[in-house]
C-alpha cells in the first residue's frame, strides 16, 4: 500500500513528514489484519522518529483528530448546489462514496476512537464534535441565507449522520443505490424528491 | 467504585471472577482520567492474574464483546407490551435510561471498540451485529406473530438504533423528555402517538 521509508534516509519537509503519518494511521487502521494502533507502530509504519510525532501531535487521539480533519476535508470539498436538499445530497453522496473505500471505514473509526471519553473533557468533546459537524453548519448557513428552514443539527445528526456511522462499525453493507436520497427524504419529511423548503 | 481485591486473596467462584472481570472492563470505560484499557490493566483491577483473562476470553476483543452482552441482557429485560409501538417505544426508554448512567455509555464504547476491524473478519462482524440485534429481531418476530407488519431491520438500525450510537459517540445529551416517543414516530412514519400498525 504505501512505501515505507526507512528513518532518516531522506531528508523530508514537516508537511511530507504529516503526510506520511496520517497516512500510517490510516494503513493501520484499514489494515486486514487489524494491527495495533500506537504511537510506536504508527512512527515505524511511517519511517520517522516516535518521539517526533508526541512532539507534534501530542498524543494519539489528538493525531487522530488531526488525521479525520485533514482527509476528510482533502476528500469532501462541498458542493454549492443552490438549495439545502441538493446539499444534504451531494454531502451524503459523498459520504456513501468515502464509505466505500477501506480509508472511508478507516476514518469512521478514527474519529470513535479518537473521542475524549473521559467525564472531565466535556470541552474537549464538545470541540471535537463542533469540528466534524461543520460541513453540516455550513450547509444549514447557506440554506438559512437563501430563506429556508433547515432542521436543527441534532436532528440531521440523528437522521442523516448517524445511520453511516452505525453503518461503518458494524460493518454493514449500505444499500446499492437511493440511499443518500432516502435519507434526505426522511430528514426533510418528503416521501419523494420535492424540495421541502 | 469497586473494591479492588488482592490477588489470590479470597477464593472466588468461576462466576465470581467473571463478574469482578466484567466489573473491571466498565470501570476502566467509565473512568474520568481515560485509563488504558489493555488484559493486564482489567486484571490488575479485577484482583485475577492476567493469564486466566486470555486463558478464558482469548483476547481483549472476545472480553469486550463477553462483557456488552451480558450487562445488555441482564440490564433491559425486554417487555411484551402487545404492540411493535409499544415494544419499540420500551426499547428506546431502556436505552435512554442506560445511556445516562456511565456504565451505559461505557457499553456502547465497548460494542465499538470490541468491533472486529478487519476486512477477513466479515463473518465475525456480521456475528457480533447479529448478537447486538437479538432484542430488536425479537420484537420484529412477535410483532409478524401478531399480523402486524414491522420495519425492516436495517431502517430500525438507521433510524431507532444509531442515534442512540452517535450521541454516545460523541457525548450529545439526549433530548430531555419525549425523545424515545419521537424515534418511534419518525421509524413508523407516523407525527403523532397513533398505531402505525
Amino acid at each position: 500500500m504505501t512505501q515505507k521509508q526507512p528513518a532518516g534516509r531522506i531528508r523530508r519537509s514537516p508537511e511530507q513528514v504529516r503526510t506520511a503519518v496520517h497516512q500510517a494511521v490510516i494503513d493501520l487502521l484499514s489494515a486486514p489484519e487489524g494491527e495495533d494502533l500506537t504511537i510506536p507502530a504508527i512512527a515505524q509504519r511511517a519511517g520517522v522518529n516516535h518521539t517526533s510525532i508526541y512532539r507534534r501531535w501530542g498524543s494519539l487521539d489528538a493525531l487522530l483528530a488531526d488525521t479525520v480533519t485533514t482527509r476528510l476535508e482533502r476528500n469532501s470539498p462541498l458542493n454549492d448546489t443552490g438549495t439545502l436538499r441538493g446539499d444534504l445530497v451531494s454531502w451524503a453522496e459523498a459520504s456513501v462514496t468515502s464509505m466505500r473505500t477501506p480509508e472511508g471505514r478507516a476514518l469512521v473509526r478514527a474519529v470513535v476512537l479518537s473521542m475524549p471519553s473521559s467525564a472531565q473533557a466535556q470541552t474537549e468533546r464538545a470541540q471535537h464534535f463542533r469540528r466534524r459537524m461543520r460541513s453540516i453548519e455550513q450547509i444549514r448557513e447557506r440554506a438559512t441565507a437563501r430563506g429556508e428552514n433547515p432542521p436543527p443539527l441534532e436532528q440531521i445528526l440523528d437522521q442523516l449522520i448517524a445511520p453511516f456511522y452505525i453503518r461503518a462499525i458494524f460493518g454493514i453493507d449500505l444499500p446499492a443505490t437511493g440511499y443518500p436520497q432516502l435519507l434526505v427524504d426522511r430528514l426533510l419529511g418528503s416521501a419523494s424528491g420535492t424540495d421541502a423548503a
